[in-house]
């Protein structure tokens, strides 16, 4: 059985409150259900975690360097926090780079991530679905 | 009466003793009993709150969703808070920025801010007073 | 009593019919009318200029040295007129910028002010709001 | 009977002697003879101002509000004048920029036009006829 | 009579499917047949050419060296394709860059014309008009 | 029963062959190999296409425009084909982006995705998973 | 005799009283004194024209079409208008740039003259001997 | 006995015609000529392949990757074809860029070759002596 | 005696496990037991801190404005954080920058340092000995 | 009697003979020549110094130390020489920039002196009257 | 007998020893006898001058201006120095530009050749294959 | 005993009169004696180089090849000298960057060093010490 960590950056605890038109209709929580029901599914088991602190989630990314993969979803940092990036270089597990909205069509300063470089591969756009099909990459 | 907060971003703990030729000799303590009592003339009443930590400002700007207003000023992150930026179009109360110095006159990377265009408005260079001015828009 | 000069650049005449989603429906008049009412109540009397000119607001500023205090809304010329800023230099009356619509949230030409850094300090965002507030700071 | 207006900005009053090599030899009052003589055959009346000033092109289109159609040739000021730009936008009439040469293949800041967003259409670089051309779209 | 070759680019055979608000709702074979009939009106003749291949576009300014003109709407390849760039400077017709949107008002990367420097002028954001309007140029 | 285009560009006939090292040592015919097995798997069924010419992806991506869904490794085009992206725009058959390699982790000019804008949604850096992980989300 | 033209642009009227130590004690009338004193020694005569308005420098420039030589400080007009450019190359009249400060050590904006590509040349930093220098470039 | 493609792009069918003062008088037949008489006398034989085609090009390379090196003048292409680019990393063979002007002495966007990195070298300016060094490098 | 404080920012918790290649082989707590010899034998005291979070690294700087000198590796924030900037120099406290690796032999987001201006020097690239030369600097 | 040192740098021995349509036909020789008689018409006399080696400039600067006012022409070294203008700021003897012909009017390159700064004027674009305005300015 | 100067600038004195990975093996006796012998069987005399002195190399192509042709080998000041290439457009010889590794593939800062644009052509990437390629063309 | 070159780059021979504000009091022979009484503690040997000249620099670093290590102010150079950067690539020995001032305090152009990547380290910051520091790396 693979262990897979969840971690949600800044402001997705609000999903399903905050802009649904962008980011959906569904809670963190929904999506961690689903998530949850298919990781039984594929032989696998998730922990969730969440922070808007850049620094908690750079010590949660040096936590997970235990499981077998992490599902990352760095909400804005993933536009300039090079510590998050230095903490996905500095573990060994593979980090999947995970966002709900497809971020080439939005603002400029949304075009690029700076952990993007350190992560393994990542899936944009596709709402909930991005954190299933890391999932299935991770446990396929 | 309305209900505004007033949040406070990194090193403003510090003020009075900080640069003073640049920021006045007014402490944050000060500044808050000004507003204080300029609240209470107009009807409205201030919460205060300041960190340094990028994280907990975005937690307090999406606590202050119930307030009628917000005060911001965001300090450094001004200038790269992508992530408050998405608190401040997260949440519907109107939050405005409000900067102590002139901004413009001084470094060059103190000349842009990413979170005025989430932001209903913003009041710059006029020390203690531009808090002031911040509260008479909310409160009129 | 304190004599405040207010300044209004190129298209501002058109205020009103002008785009009134970006600028609402009051017109120039409208707003000059509001600020001699708050400048008679805070022992103020405002004297008020419009001209579509460069040359003409350059030559505006430099007459306004006299007065207590200017509040200016350059419209475009906010963004390319060095003159301006010059200007504004040049005379000791306090300058303070003002702008009706958020600046920071529209077109990225409108997002570089090069007389800020001449003024005192500058209101945006705030629609006729943004003029009183000026008044409130050059009388209080 | 259509009613358009002829505006001509900075320099253009020179025509005929000023570098004919790339301006080409006819007068603006050759060219202004060309086009009301082309309106009077397409059902249509011209009127004609040329200045060069910047607060003065402003107020001509405002006035031109009321005409059923505007032929801009803004000289240099097609480079750098938002004020113009902003008044385009602020005229409900279509304003179509012509140019006598074709500017793309000059030096590199007359290749950005910051009135083009605001305008109808362009037409460049046909020398007397681009104004032709405006004139037939404005009238067929 | 002047022969005229018209050539147009990449997904311009969509035309009338294709985001009709931007593009408009006549197909290409309707404009084409307004061309044929304003030709006939202005003793010419048109022969048209339609590619999604940059090469094939490429070849077919070459060959339309012996026309009188040629009106050419690259499409895409506006944006980027110094290769019709080169054909277009080999060839001694005179060559009309057409646009039906205005491509000023759109997307920055739809700001740059790599082809317009080579061209005799251009024509933009007139519908179908734009192709009336370089044919006009060509035949008078 | 869903139908599903895979397009792919220039130089992934090669694959296998090309720079294992970034690329794997599966063919394009191992990888469609798969893709059909999980399509039959997912009651959906695939159609092939591979070209290096830009004109005949921009006609695949038209004729695609009856499937249900389009995977698209546009190679090298990724970079700077806006007649792709166009194309893309103007089908309302979803299409996703796919890439072998993590492209932000190779040089520069691989960092930009001109198409990503107009796609559904991008999945990259996942080898031949990453084209299954497309199917998948084009399927469920 | 020769006839030489002394053009000055925005803020030039303000000489003594601006910013003396960047510009100097000496008013603009000092100047033109001095200049005329010099004239005379070296068999010409002067006239002084002062304008803040664009578009009457524009005009004064093509006024000056008949002297022997202008001599022109711009002003802030230096940095941006292109249709003073196009006026001085519009003219047969040798003009010649002159500034006070040193405009190189200055803010950055100051390092770009627009009309030194069209200017015979440039004389910058000498204070009132400035132009002095170009005084006797031009009767020497 | 060495085999040696040489390869060239868009408009290189026209040398000779085109542009005689930049590219020369000789036509690409008399060039190919010349290159099959000095391969005769260095013991190597030469194929010869143009296309204006961008996709015909990759395909060309591809298909050289059994010759012992190619001569590669790719045209405009040189200046954003990633999909060449790629191509010539694919193959092993040595591919020699050349080009018969300076393209460093001519406009600014023929300064940057996007195939040049993958290239073995590049010889540049000789005009028709360009493609015969290098093909006395890839046969001494 | 003097009181040095030793501050380390993200991921350097990791120092001997992450990256040796770049970081060297001694962990955090080997730095420190070497710092707090030298200290020892230079007649000073090191207190030590460590954190991931760019909040609590500001107001670790801020407590250490009593002590007589500061020694910051302040990781990736190096590269971004403003905050800790102003909180640099917003303390009176010598602050020395230091680094293990050479950053200017890294990636381009590495070259600068936000808050190099800020301190009072900085040493780079000696690994441990980085932090005894900046001790050296404040004892002696 | 004052002295000015006359510092030539690279190239600027070959005046005469040196591209004579941007440089004129005086050698270097004869400015100098010019400069004696001019000097000693004013109660000056000139020493004169050319090299071609920026370490031998940056020296000579360095040795004008004791004169009254340096007249330098730095070539091409006016474009990167840092060294030189440390050399200038080193001295407090007032140096002159001056160049023959008008760099503002050719290659980009030219347009910035990094030397400027440190200059108290420059004079451009007069020829061999370049060097003699200087020299007025050092002895009037 | 055509004479030849074939220039080295700084660094590749230690040809050989220096960097053998990226700059070959041989040293620059080795290459320069290469070129003597095939100096000797094309008609031709070689003279060899090598310094690492930016001055000295821009005086000894002033003084190869007697000779049939240089080639040059800048070693670094290709990327910076304009003094060199001033010499270079000084002289009327024609002045190969040579290179031993191919300088696209390697730093950024080594892709702008400052002297290209005044060179007659350039052999990059072939070792000292590239001096020989240059010889060729200057003899053939 | 280790052997230590110290190698001293433009205008440092002027050091205690140049600027004694940004670079201190100490002449290069104080600066120079000191280094010598803290090598013969430390049991090394000095040898100290001065040149305003880059190419002797790059002769200097050269014949340094054989010395244990090198401590480099490359004063202006630092900010351009390619070659010096290739010089101290080629040789094994360790060179040290020095400088006495905060250079990222400074003006822009002194923030980028092109010499760093090439160094075993850095030391920026604290005048004379800055030497002494470097000189103990190179012995502890």
């Amino acid at each position: 059985m693979r262990h897979v960590t969840v971690v949600n950056g800044p402001n997705l605890n609000l999903l399903g409150a905050r802009e649904p038109d962008t980011y959906g209709r569904l809670t963190l929580d929904d999506i961690n259900i689903i998530l949850a029901e298919k990781a039984a599914a594929w032989d696998a088991r998730c922990a969730f975690y969440q922070s808007n602190s850049e620094g908690d989630l750079v010590t949660a990314i040096q936590n997970a360097a235990k499981s077998d993969g992490v599902i990352l979803n760095a909400g804005a940092y993933t536009h300039y926090s090079i510590a998050l990036r230095d903490a996905i270089t500095a573990v060994d597990t593979p980090v999947i780079e995970v966002h709900l909205s497809n971020t080439a069509a939005r603002e400029d300063f949304r075009h690029r991530s700076v952990i993007a470089p350190a992560c393994r591969g990542s899936v944009t756009g596709f709402g909930a679905m991005s954190y299933v099909l890391a999932l299935y990459a991770l446990t396929h």
